[in-house]
């Protein structure tokens, strides 16, 4: 069952510009039953850098395995990502699946096998037919082209209600650069796993070390930084491609002032996808911001924003439209990091609600309750302790969750 | 609006014997608004020692931070909770009303302040009047009684939708002694905290130490095993008090042998009341046991658990009655213990499903759906790395939590 299109959803799919050495294509080849499109393919041309982030999970599928030896050389021809079946949990017949993609790749884009990269979304533990996507490969590459980047968001789609993608321009030595990057998100039914994939696609010119670097950095702030539900997938995959097309002289330290204005793009298009993620999170109603001060560092100020966003007490609060802030203590306290009960200070929707350990004596809820109803959702904290800092974002969690993850049968 | 007992409630409230040196009541003193039983009194004759666990959070509730002080002499003669008012996050007026609570009790029962404990459970960050409880102490004594422990188990409830004791007898050198135990769970309507309160006495005679590292361990096999929705309160406190008026000689040292039938018999008890509080879950309608064996150590075995545990995808499944291994799966993978993708066992009702990494390969769902339509639900998974073993309890994650937690406003 199609679910309602989220309503914290942008109102449309933006358009994204070609990006040189860049050719997408999105179809339906048979892995979902349903007929939908389910096979993403991308073809680089030769001379591509490539960076990526996975999954943390012990249990990692057979593709991401693949992938962090494959990222080794940090060379890329192509990108095959399909929903439908995640290809975890299937033992030795999962990794025959990845060989023969692999074979199929280089056979028909005349490549090594380690310029090869696949990502793959769906059911779990369902082995999947040997040539299930390499068998399929042929198809799909006639359709191959600079602009099908709806199609590519459409076919990496599980349960998401809306497709996602993002593009912005930057400037490197004089030349503008463009960043293209589509994404899917955490809807799940089913026996279907949460997965977060996203690829992003530039012309830059930049070496692979800068660009693990940057992308590494751009992640922590952006997909590191949200949750719906605190789970973590099996099979989460993040690529950056740079084509080098652009015709700016190869950068190869991240730390180059060159690189600032790239860098302010990729980090802002990230967040971008992550809001999108966190947008379509199961039966979101809500988009929240934590905003933590005040931390013993940066690291433990996200910490404390991921406890805060992780709570499901906090969570039903804001569904309910409770300016509930005792339970923001109560995560606070349990997260485990330095801070000072009676120097703590809560806002929400920017009005003061505790400072030094109580509340504030004048409290007036009525501007809170009023925050409360809207779709946006600000929280901010500030722990009274050091000067770290950090934001995260979540939804609420709502009647809507339950429904999609426990009523419904597959 | 009460909300309807539990269907995994236990039949009826078991009937506790006196323990020679305590008296108990419950009563009504106004901190309710609903006019509900919310205070708790215990008198504990001269010579008792105690001992104490209490929440790890770093917002924990002044009557908390008075119990740790209290505890370092170790003895008691007044243990007072009260329900209705956690009175945490009150600043400086939340130490004034326990000081004036402790001033009461001296006064009344001429002891001295560190032998009074308090604990206090129910609305945050909601400043109590400095006599709300020490100014009822003198209503509430007269009826202290030996065998009130029906009524100091519904003082101290909050949403809980049936009040929670255990007791259990044990031979400490030839002499019988027992223990008693009331406790409050985890429901909670907003702006309520959820809060687990446990007091448990026993008439043995056995020194503060060896007391003090008997409810450590005990705490990990049972409270510190059990989750609701994975929050930390800021007022949890685990009182175990020891009258020494059974007769045996005193015990001091926690690994003497004598002490053993009573260790099992304050395991038994404390896990019986950890169950209890489980079983009154927010909209729990499922009991779920998560055996984890063959990990790095048990301390992993039980992180692993509670991954499994906390894990909203898992526990939404089991309230969808969906034999959704995958996400047990996902859930063991983010756990951040050694685990073997390959190696890893998942039994559900005692069928094993995987094994070696993949799904056994004549699986019959059948019968693991029938077990997932009973109220009483086995989840096994052996890791395959080590021999560490541990259980934990939790509920499923149902409507019901939401509508608790989110429709409900106060």
């Amino acid at each position: 069952m199609p679910l309602a299109r989220s309503p914290l959803a942008p109102e449309s799919f933006p358009v994204l510009p070609a990006i040189p050495g860049v050719r997408v294509a999105g179809q339906a080849v048979g892995i979902k039953k349903t007929g939908a499109p389910d096979l993403f393919l991308a073809a680089i041309d030769p001379g591509a850098t490539v960076a990526g982030v996975f999954t943390r999970s012990l249990c990692a599928s057979a593709p991401v395995e693949w992938c962090r030896r494959a990222l080794h050389r940090g060379s890329v021809r192509v990108v095959v990502a399909n929903s439908g079946n995640s290809n975890a949990f299937t033992g030795r017949a999962g990794e025959i699946t990845v060989e023969r993609t692999v074979q199929a790749a280089t056979g028909l884009f005349g490549c090594d096998p380690d310029e090869v990269f696949i990502a793959s979304t769906g059911v779990i533990g369902e082995p999947m037919a040997p040539d299930a996507i390499g068998g399929k490969l042929d198809a799909v590459a006639p359709n191959l082209s600079p602009d099908a980047w709806s199609q590519a968001a459409e076919a990496i789609r599980t349960t998401d209600t809306f497709p996602k993608a993002a593009t912005r321009k930057a400037r490197i030595g004089g030349f503008e650069v463009t960043i293209n990057g589509i994404a899917k998100g955490s809807g799940m039914i089913a026996p279907d796993m949460a997965t977060m994939l996203a690829f992003v696609f530039t012309d830059a010119a930049i070496g692979q070390a800068a660009l693990q670097a940057m992308l590494a950095d751009a992640a922590d702030r952006s997909f590191n930084a949200i949750t719906v539900d605190g789970d973590t997938s099996t099979s989460d995959t993040l690529l950056l491609v740079a084509t080098g097309k652009a015709g700016n002289d190869p950068v190869r330290d991240h730390r180059d002032p060159e690189l600032q204005d790239f860098r302010r793009a990729l980090d802002d298009l990230m967040i971008d996808l992550a809001h999108q993620v966190v947008r379509d999170g199961e039966g979101a109603q809500k988009f929240v911001t934590i905003r933590v001060t005040g931390a013993e560092s940066n690291r433990a100020a996200r910490r404390v924003g991921l406890a805060i966003a992780n709570s499901p007490l906090v969570k039903t609060a804001i569904a309910g439209e409770d300016a509930n802030w005792g339970r923001i203590v109560m995560a606070v306290g349990k997260a485990g990091e330095k801070a000072d009960r009676d120097r703590l200070s809560i806002s929400i929707g920017g009005v003061e609600i505790t400072r030094d350990g109580q509340r504030v004596p004048d409290y007036d809820e009525a501007p809170v309750a009023a925050h409360m109803k809207g779709r946006e959702i600000d929280i901010a904290v500030d722990l009274g302790v050091g000067t770290g800092e950090g934001t995260v974002w979540t939804c609420d969690l709502t009647h809507g969750y339950i429904s999609i993850n426990a009523d419904y049968r597959s």
